[in-house]
């Protein structure tokens, strides 16, 4: 079996700048990932990763890619989904449906997926006027309609990005109620005085409808203002993010009530050896910039981790290691 | 006095991704700084920026200086150093010699600066040989003999960009061995092999001597090649950093022993409204990736700050503005 310092789980921004930055560090580095890229390929275009004014995610996320393949003498990039992590005494063994390997460390960089949102048309009008997230996306409808799905704080949340920038801004809830903080509750609130949002309640989006490039409308089932018809540009999906920590469990990482892995200012969790960086840890705010520099956080403490293990190794086999190497 | 929803002092890296994230998000921002651009603009190879394979520092700084820039309708960038912060009531007023301006919310961007090398000559002959940065100064001394004090690894780095000009550079160090980032090691040991650069261990530099207008020669606590002096040209101080919080400090901001200013996972300090990030926070690993993501999430924190508080001041102002405007 292969033996890493440092394994990655997850080929996103996260797993991808990590695996530059544990290279740079010489870590005999293994990225483990079914999809290299990860989630913001699926952005059309990211204007927020600092450095880079405009690009498309699938160009940062390539960027990136680069980046660590430049430190390949140290870097293995798979593209295989890990399927099983296992503790074997102070190592860590991660199985793919086709291999095993064994890492001193591993760092969790597995991500989220959307709760998606499942109607005719959200699949061929993504990224063309159906969107993940207000911030990252929302810019583009500067001064147009918009509309947000959901009704949870997140959706509340998603609403305000777009009601700085849309010219108006419906939530649609299939509740009674939206279920903001109150802090946020209050903001929308004043939003819906200022006629900048709209709040449409008991009611679900059955069908987005478009011109074949990009969104013009969303069919109701309830009607609103007398029709089922709602036109807009944008549709911003807010029902949920699914934190993928299933297999940092395995290992006895802690996780919060989101399924979030819970890590420190140096991601490091609760168990020795492994990290968690971006989108599945509990940090508040998940950018790709953000995911990254914890990512990069990660890879440093693995550096001193392994450091330190090989330090503790020597000197359990030479006894007294220190004084040794200092008569040389 | 012009009132922003948010001032940044400093404009290095991370100063200026906060600028365009704050901007992103439609607060009004100013960033205050006396150096746009920053210490990185004084490092030659940036490697680890993740998306950047290798650029310049001062490449670096420009690219996030203007995706700053292109946030123009929120972000005010102004050249000019910051001398003054104050708190009054739940306001800051930032003021510079020439300029006083109030924000809702200050982020300390401040960064470091170099510590000096206090030793007989040092102030003498500053900038007249003795030097704090080897991209700015080092060309001065092309074909001559250096040294660089300091055994970290921007020491290292800063040897790595003399070898390029000088005859000869030693690194004097005070400890056993110089702790470099493995990838530059390599590069320090292959121009040892060279006979580039040759370090001395053990060893502080414990006077400076020269001819009243220049250095000639450095004078050793430990003989080094059976002489206590070491004639050279050029000698670079690398001993560290000191955290620029003295600002900070004066609106109550909490600093650890090593003089950073102490933040949470938010960037938040302990005074409300107030956030650092970047090099003069109390993050364990410094680069210009974390700064920056630091002072992404501090924007964020800013914004979610600054629209509670305009909602609860409606709220004083209008007594029962939640009865109110149900009503309406």
């Amino acid at each position: 079996m292969l033996m890493f310092d440092c394994i990655i789980i997850g080929g996103g921004c996260t797993g991808l700048a990590t695996a530059m930055y544990a290279g740079r560090l010489g870590l005999k580095t293994l990225l483990l990932a079914g999809n290299i890229g990860g989630t913001i390929t699926t952005t059309d275009n990211v204007e927020n990763y600092p450095g880079f004014i405009r690009l498309t995610g699938q160009e940062l996320a390539d960027k990136l890619r680069e980046h660590a393949e430049d430190y390949k003498e140290f870097v293995t990039i798979v593209k295989d989904f890990a399927t099983d992590v296992k503790k074997v005494d102070n190592l860590f063994s991660v199985c793919t449906k086709n291999n095993c390997y064994m890492g001193k460390t591993v760092i969790f960089a597995t991500g989220t997926k959307s709760r998606e949102l499942d109607v005719p048309g959200s699949n061929q009008y993504k990224n063309k006027g159906v969107h993940y997230c207000a911030l990252c996306d929302g810019y583009f409808y500067k001064g147009k309609i918009t509309a947000v799905v959901g009704g949870s704080d997140s959706a509340a949340k998603e609403a305000l990005v777009l009601a700085q920038l849309s010219k108006k801004v419906y939530i649609i809830y299939r509740r009674e109620k939206i279920r903001a903080e109150p802090v946020n509750a209050k903001r929308v609130e004043e939003m819906v005085k200022k006629g900048k949002i709209e709040i449409i309640t008991n009611t679900n989006v059955v069908e987005i409808k478009g011109d074949g490039s990009k969104v013009t409308s969303v069919v109701l089932d309830n009607p609103y203002k007398e029709s089922k018809a709602l036109p807009l540009d944008g549709l911003f999906i807010s029902i949920g993010l699914i934190p993928l920590s299933d297999l940092a469990k395995k290992v006895g990482v802690a996780i919060n009530e989101k399924d979030e892995i819970i890590i420190d200012k140096e991601s490091k969790t609760n168990v020795a050896g492994v990290y968690a960086a971006g989108d599945v840890a509990d940090t508040k705010f998940k950018q790709a910039i953000t995911g990254v520099a914890e990512g990069v956080a990660a890879a440093y403490e693995v550096y001193e981790y392994v450091n330190k293990q090989s330090v503790s190794q020597q000197s359990r086999e030479t006894g007294k290691g220190k004084k040794k190497s200092k008569k040389k």
